[in-house]
């Protein structure tokens, strides 16, 4: 049978993920490679509690059809907490509950992007963005990221140079390389933005996660109309339930709304039902805190690993949160290479390329050290420490 | 701010549901409209069970990313009840679990059509595929569905006329006709499109609501690679939980993988497991027949009372399946305005017009009778029945 498939669904290919989940059936290999939150961490015991709370109490209107905006009292606690922690206004009927914040990704594509249209993105970023952004047949430019954040003067120069209709960063730990923008920079992007009428697309899973001091504002608290604001209870509470969101201006709500109902109608109201009852009635700035103080050691013991096992030559990343340490290697050192190695001996990693649009054989490569034990850790880090040693 | 959106989210307009929301939250108003199941019919102690057993047992696995293929007890299920119920070979490794089958529609749209191409769809048909396909900015062309499935004369016609990528269909107690195609009609369905080398899209969500008999092999099963078969436990167990599927051939199901993996990542893995520990652990098709025996119960009171409060001019489609009854006014007249006119009588229904593609004040309507007791299902056909004698 000829198919006759549409020219998006050429663009997209099987992500290297795909490539690295073969190797994780086998228990011994050490991984440093999913950005899976660590499982010890979920508040399963209190998820559990309320779902039979949801159960007992709500009958079955739970199990019914509802609206796809999503659950207003889940809405409610988001907002309220935008306007608490972050000084941000964004009224729960301009938040829409998606399947993860990735569907809100897709759902922004739908709504916004033509073959042909050009969208700025970090370079490093986030590889499940690109493969979406990829679907939608656009021109994805990329601009350098800096310690304390994207690069300025290129922003802009690419700005004037191509006319994006999208500009998609993840300033708060971001996903590969764990980079997170000073404050000084944000409100310098916020007015980069304003100045030349670009909206943002500003997505934001790892925001609670800092080590010390406060969450960050995003930069959306600065643009009001001009932003989307993604956010999610992946890396927080559970990914496996599937509840992100996002937030955005009247006019763009009602057209994410629209996609959204012709999409899928709504995310799960039982998942929905059961996270609000949690949020509700558990204290959940203390399990932040728990999952920050455990992923903070887990990050210094991966960086102090990386300081005695690795070369000098290897250059790390500052990071101050989230859950990634990026790794840049000696040049000419294929990081796809190492990887093929490392499997070897038993250790998965993230290679850079997918996180780079149209680069191959990258020096680069993404640590996470969320889901393993202090022991694995320094195991897999000495390791891998080894084998970039020898190809040096 | 001035957006600048893609010319697709202009396309799709604000359905006329969110319209008839408006007057649901009025628990006076008789509601023959949505396509709710009945609550009652829930499963909700057996999910309860299964919702602590899957907290219990399967500890946070249950709570982590998973693949984005979905569930393989949940795969395996599906498959096995093709196998036995359908005469269907599927192997489980080509049924991807969706959120809800609404959203394998939006994956089909995603990796098949492009502007300008053309589909076919039954004339009435589902207004969520309909939303669906307007969204990938196609020309929707249809075909008059007759009283024992489409008319294969306009069928051949069209297809030679118009080369469609893709033939929507929904062979079995359709949406919002009720009509089910026999089998007969299925058999040179599949001949013609074998003979013109096109490919289905079977949308299947009612098939197990039959009241008598026994379940009718989809057309899929004369089709092969030609067919993608879509379904749902929506209509059976739960849609709050939004868990569907699609199965097609190996190539298909690649692309359709890709766009999920790209849009969502995976559905639910909770809710998976929930219903999957639910369909292991207990009797379905028991469930099923009690389900069946009260549907096709509320069918026949509604009927009855059609016969006696509405005019002898208004012609009833027959139905012997599924949660609809579709209704023809005597020509001239618009359910648009009889809809307006029963809102004040507190009785709402949808208005044939969104089941039409460009086509408005018609003189049909859909009644759905699943989710009335039967003492609102007689006042409510009698208050329409008065309106009706009214407006001759």
């Amino acid at each position: 049978m000829d198919y006759r498939f549409a020219r998006r669904a050429q663009l997209t290919q099987d992500s290297f993920i795909t490539e690295i989940f073969k190797y994780l059936q086998d228990k011994e290999v050490i991984s440093f490679s999913g950005g899976f939150p660590n499982p010890s961490t979920f508040p399963l015991l209190e998820l559990q509690a309320s779902a039979q709370k949801v159960f007992t109490h709500e009958g079955s209107s739970v199990l019914q059809y509802a609206t796809t905006n999503g659950d207003l009292d889940l809405r409610r606690f988001i907002s309220e907490r935008y306007r608490v922690r972050q000084d941000l206004e964004v009224p729960a009927d301009q938040i829409l509950i998606t399947s993860g914040s990735q569907q809100a990704l897709d759902y922004i594509g739908k709504v916004f992007l033509e073959p042909g249209d050009t969208i700025l993105i970090e370079e490093p970023s986030y590889l499940g963005a690109i493969q979406t952004f990829t679907s939608y047949d656009v021109d994805i430019q990329t601009v350098k990221l800096q310690e304390n954040g994207i690069d300025l003067v290129e922003l802009e120069t690419k700005i004037v140079q191509f006319n994006p209709k999208l500009i998609y960063l993840i300033p708060s730990f971001q996903n590969p390389s764990g980079i997170s923008y000073s404050q000084e920079k944000r409100f310098a992007v916020a007015e980069l933005l304003k100045k030349h009428d670009v909206v943002l697309v500003e997505d934001d899973p790892y925001n609670e996660l800092y080590y010390e001091g406060n969450v960050q504002h995003p930069i959306s608290t600065h643009l009001k109309d001009r932003s989307i604001l993604l956010g999610s209870f992946s890396k927080t509470i559970s990914p496996g339930m599937r509840v992100g969101w996002v937030s955005a201006s009247k006019e763009v709500y009602k057209k994410l709304f629209t996609a959204k109902e012709a999409s899928d109608l709504h995310s799960s109201s039982l998942d929905q039902r059961i996270l609000v009852n949690y949020l509700y009635d558990y204290d959940y700035d203390d399990h932040l805190n728990k999952l920050r103080e455990r992923y903070a050691s887990q990050h210094h013991i991966m960086l102090e690993a990386i300081q005695i096992y690795f070369p000098n030559e290897v250059k790390v990343y500052p990071s101050n949160g989230g859950m990634f340490i990026w790794v840049e290697l000696p040049e000419g050192i294929s990081s796809v290479k190492l990887f093929y190695e490392a499997v070897k001996v038993k250790v998965v990693f993230v290679p850079g390329d997918p996180f780079y649009v149209n680069e191959q054989d990258t020096n680069t490569l993404r640590l996470s050290f969320a889901n393993e034990t202090p022991e694995r850790i320094l195991e897999g880090i000495k390791r891998l420490g080894n084998l970039i040693q020898q190809s040096i």
